[in-house]
């Protein structure tokens, strides 16, 4: 349309330099040196962290779809956050058997079936990593969760109209859940 | 419908200290102490940043109604993306002005009408911050983008369902604008 400047390869920088400024076991940041199209060099803060995926557990019972959500605490925002489950890969962990271990872990349903909706940069300016976004379907209850000594997470079940109601306030506070929310409304289109 | 525990009360955690351990222009990080449901204290990483807004700047001349959006560089990620125009909130600016000013720096819209249509944190587990989220629309074309001396954008305009139909994959990568979206479709559902 219009814009600074017109041809899409000019928009395009190029990394010169790296250096590590700090790191702990969630994530690590970096000092980047960028070339701007204009061939002016910037540094700017990147943080480096593993991958992430979620899965939107669909249940089908005859009549209408349910989803299946993880209430817990959200240390970052100080507040209990209602979502798709998911987590961090593990190291040398594919996305696919990673939704399907996050999926089991937390909610205790195994999926027969995942498929892949899409992938984001959960923040493409200061991150690095992507979410991985899959619909879990044909699940199957095991019988119990296995968390970790520090999850504490409430398995609950919501009408997706209800989830799209809900989202952008509390407690549907997890902008990745509207992400992946996005996707699954083009597979299944509410009106 | 289960978990551990069932109550609610019980999966909130009790902040107890926090420490700044890493600090630059753009973010901060802290360690947080935090006691558990379970009596226990474990220390978490949380980064400190300030708030964004996106808005999805509607036009409808007439016929079917197009979304003005913008090209850029993401750093993080390193690639162009394809996302609604927003930014980083200005201190002491309120979220709604931000917005606005956003849009106009970067598309060369006015907005006649801003609706707030909810807001997101980023990322609830790692970060303390938010992202506003709004519909524009009576949009005036000012005449010229008010762009950075880093800020290369280009504007284009996309049918809702087309990008309903791109999200996930390149160049549209940028998460927060899949949350965006699905509160857009929650206002005028695509079928």
């Amino acid at each position: 349309m219009y814009g600074r400047p017109m041809e899409k390869n000019s928009l395009e920088w190029q990394e010169t330099g790296s250096r590590r400024v700090f790191d702990c076991p969630v994530f690590a940041v970096r000092e980047l040196d960028s070339r701007s199209p204009e061939n002016k060099t910037k540094t700017f803060l990147v943080m480096d962290a593993a991958d992430w995926v979620i899965s939107i557990p669909v249940l089908q019972d005859g009549g209408e779809r349910e989803l299946v959500m993880v209430r817990q605490w959200r240390h970052g925002s100080r507040e209990l956050s209602l979502e798709f489950p998911g987590g961090v890969m593990e190291k040398g962990e594919d996305p696919e058997r990673a939704a399907e271990r996050e999926l089991r872990e937390e909610t205790a349903y195994q999926a027969g079936k995942l498929q892949k909706l899409g992938e984001f940069r959960p923040n493409p300016a200061l991150m690095s990593n992507t979410v991985h976004i899959f619909l879990a379907e044909d699940l199957r209850y095991t019988g119990s969760q296995e968390l970790d000594d520090d999850e504490f997470i409430e398995v609950v079940r919501v009408k997706p109209r209800e989830v799209l109601r809900g989202m952008g306030q509390a407690p549907y506070v997890h902008a990745l859940m509207g992400s992946a929310l996005a996707l699954y409304l083009r597979e299944f289109p509410l009106t």
